[in-house]
């Protein structure tokens, strides 16, 4: 995929939404909404928040762009993930045909990619986990090391 | 899977759900939540009238019995849905610890079952799609035929 010298930018974004996760005891996970080089909509993590199981930085962060543009699609859009979506997040991603997404941390064990058979996604849209990948696994690292 | 008496009972609780999203002009899929025989919740798809591609029948119901239980997890429960669930959907539903899924219509297009490799569900969940299949078809095949 091109790389988007924003990128470094839009992710750190979502790092600083994954800090406001750790800060209030969520799972340490930021989204960003990207169309045109505009952020559309950000969100971290709130499952305990809302004591909802669904309540993924994606899952808040689809809606609230949703929301933001009046459009249930947000084609030609990236979305930015410190963490690699899981199935249902991987899901929604599809459903709202988001054109781009860039995760940082992959997620061996909860990630779309383990349990996928390929093929969910289009042809078109592209896939890049190359951004801040250190940086997206340590936030999670250092709250899970403080949680034992 | 043990047959409850009231699945079809709960099924037709799910359908009428559907009918509901039909007359809204939406794609009628419903849901219905039940823990001890009891409904918590029950949803249809919105996502024309939210303006959002993740408002699935399955997604809202399992948001309103979070809200209703005070819990994020719904361990116990059981899910029927009219349509094969979506691998958004079948996310949610293992976050949610959901402990039985039953569906009416198969979607051998988009449903979970032609996407994900086996193991995502642990062993002690019980999936059941042998209940008003025919029915739960129908008012799809029936909302779709209108839309020609």
């Amino acid at each position: 995929m091109q790389i988007d010298k924003n990128d470094d930018f839009f992710m750190r974004v979502a790092l600083s939404e994954a800090q406001k996760a750790a800060e209030m005891g969520e799972i340490p996970v930021g989204a960003v909404l990207v169309l045109e080089n505009k952020i559309i909509a950000k969100a971290h993590n709130q499952t305990q928040l809302l004591n909802d199981s669904t309540a993924h930085a994606e899952m808040l962060c689809i809606t609230a762009a949703c929301n933001n543009l009046g459009s249930k699609y947000l084609t030609n859009s990236t979305l930015y993930i410190t963490l690699e979506p899981c199935i249902m997040c991987a899901g929604a991603i599809k459903w709202a045909q988001i054109s781009n997404i860039i995760y940082g941390a992959s997620d061996l064990k909860g990630g779309f990619t383990t349990f996928l058979k390929s093929g969910i996604y289009s042809e078109k849209i592209k896939i890049n986990s190359n951004i801040l990948q250190e940086e997206c696994s340590e936030i999670l690292k250092k709250f899970f090391k403080g949680k034992r």
